[in-house]
């Protein structure tokens, strides 16, 4: 059996990095010889966790072919989420906790993916079916994926599963999941050292909405202020994006992950579309929407039907 | 929470059949209001099986959404092998053996799958991880479409974990696997009974190869000569479903199951794909394929691989 590489999305956040550590670390407990990678840098939350549980980032990789011909995709399945040679291996397992969307495969493949708040859920019930133990370091990084995910089991998306894997996995990692859980947000709200393109670059992912070449970013903070004074400067730096790697359109969805409001910035093309998805009145490309938290459950379904319809 | 419908793939094999009524099950325990149907009618190894144990065979459904918004897959995913309206329906849930192909949703799902020979034996360790007891009949029938789907273990499918299982439903069912499984396979075979549309409809699926329309029957039967003595009516018949029916390549397996040796029967475009995908020479459009008896791991994924090079 050959080696295989593991990973999550493109511009990861905790976790697509952690469920590739824990799958791989599952993997090799099950006999398989797996590497856990990146697609690219930490965020600054992710860093939080990794040096809170002393565990080592995982390496980046550009391509996935040079090393091996199978990988395993955890938190992700869209092929323009994921590495850039996807096509060029065989994906032979996937996690995830996503739509499915243009992932085809010519082979039957382990596929698990379950509707609930994140894919570090999914994966440690799969250590206990499996019955194997979980590391007292990687259960705080999976309650970290869960908390980063689920905003401190607080997002729509969070499920039951997701409240009692999160008990579960404060119990191994004998953590405070309440006091942990804030300091690891506000770690990933540093917003202030972030140059406007590491804004919006930060927590992004591509979709094609028929046919629409769409980006949509999404800023965590506790103060929608510290987005909203920048805005001129967000704009121009959605515009050159949009120039320089073919987006039609742009949306940045700033989330206060305290009180769970959003304000949304689109710019580009089918604004009146995106105003059609959300029920809503576009201000200067801007429009509140409150309680909306979830570009998975909240912002991409609606656009999805509207853009199909 | 409304009522769902859980189906297998159109042209029902045991299989499909018999995933849908113990998924349907198994939901019904874990409290939701699930009811198992089928796309087609029986056929007459399924029916040998539901007689034996018996129980009785799903309603026939044409549509899903006059009834249900919501419906769950078995033992297939694409949708062309669904049912008509699958695009006005969601599926919220997939159980499934096979490659994921053409299937898209617009929200997160629960989907299982993994790369072994049967969708029953994911089910019953589903049941098992629920722990939830299976019915003495529903594991006599469980145990019957992973004899049909492997060809009583020999299929190159067959993983050690169908095996376990298999004999964990034998034991369930105080069933004789090796007896039993040659009686419900013979009963699939009863071939002098049937026209040769009948042959070339009852185990069919349809596939696009890079943009050619392709339909793959298979017929099992335990004397190769019962269908190489009726090739001009088989393949007038193929002809006749393509004119009507709008495909471009039809291929036809049919199966000695007892000896595992092939005879391939191809009718349409692209003939030298098909030599080339599996490295043979077409005598007629014939051409011997011995050890070749799955359709899923043994023809699709080279046809997929040679048409889209």
């Amino acid at each position: 059996m050959s080696k295989e590489l593991v990973f999550g999305h493109q511009k990861p956040d905790t976790d697509a990095i952690v469920a590739a550590k824990a799958f791989a670390y599952l993997q090799n407990k099950l006999g398989k010889d797996v590497e856990a990678v990146a697609l690219g840098e930490p965020n600054a939350e992710t860093v939080f966790a990794l040096n809170h549980f002393a565990e080592p980032m995982p390496r980046i990789i550009k391509a996935a072919k040079p090393e091996v011909d199978e990988v395993m995709l955890v938190d992700h399945n869209e092929p323009q989420q994921s590495v850039s040679d996807l096509a060029d291996v065989t994906v032979t397992d996937v996690v995830d906790h996503h739509r499915i969307n243009g992932f085809n495969t010519a082979q039957p493949l382990n596929y698990r993916a379950e509707a609930i708040g994140c894919t570090s859920t999914i994966i440690t019930e799969m250590f206990i079916e499996e019955k194997i133990d979980i590391p007292v370091q990687l259960a705080g990084l999976m309650l970290s994926a869960i908390i980063s995910d689920t905003l401190l089991l607080k997002s729509p998306t969070t499920t039951d599963k997701d409240r009692e894997i999160a008990r579960f996995l404060a119990q191994i990692a004998d953590i405070d999941m309440e006091s942990y859980g804030i300091d690891l947000l506000k770690a990933g709200t540093d917003l202030a050292s972030k140059s406007d393109k590491e804004l919006i670059d930060t927590d992004a992912k591509s979709y094609d909405l028929n046919g629409t070449n769409t980006r949509i970013a999404q800023i965590n903070t506790v103060d929608l202020n510290d987005v909203l004074s920048r805005e001129d400067g967000i704009k121009q730096a959605m515009s050159d994006e949009m120039a320089s790697d073919n987006y039609q359109l742009f949306l940045v969805l700033a989330t206060n992950v305290l009180d769970s409001n959003s304000e949304l910035i689109v710019v580009g093309d089918h604004q009146d579309l995106v105003e059609k998805a959300f029920n809503t009145k576009l201000n200067n490309g801007q429009a509140n929407l409150p309680g909306v938290v979830s570009r998975k459950k909240q912002l991409v379904p609606p656009l999805t039907e509207t853009f199909n319809a």
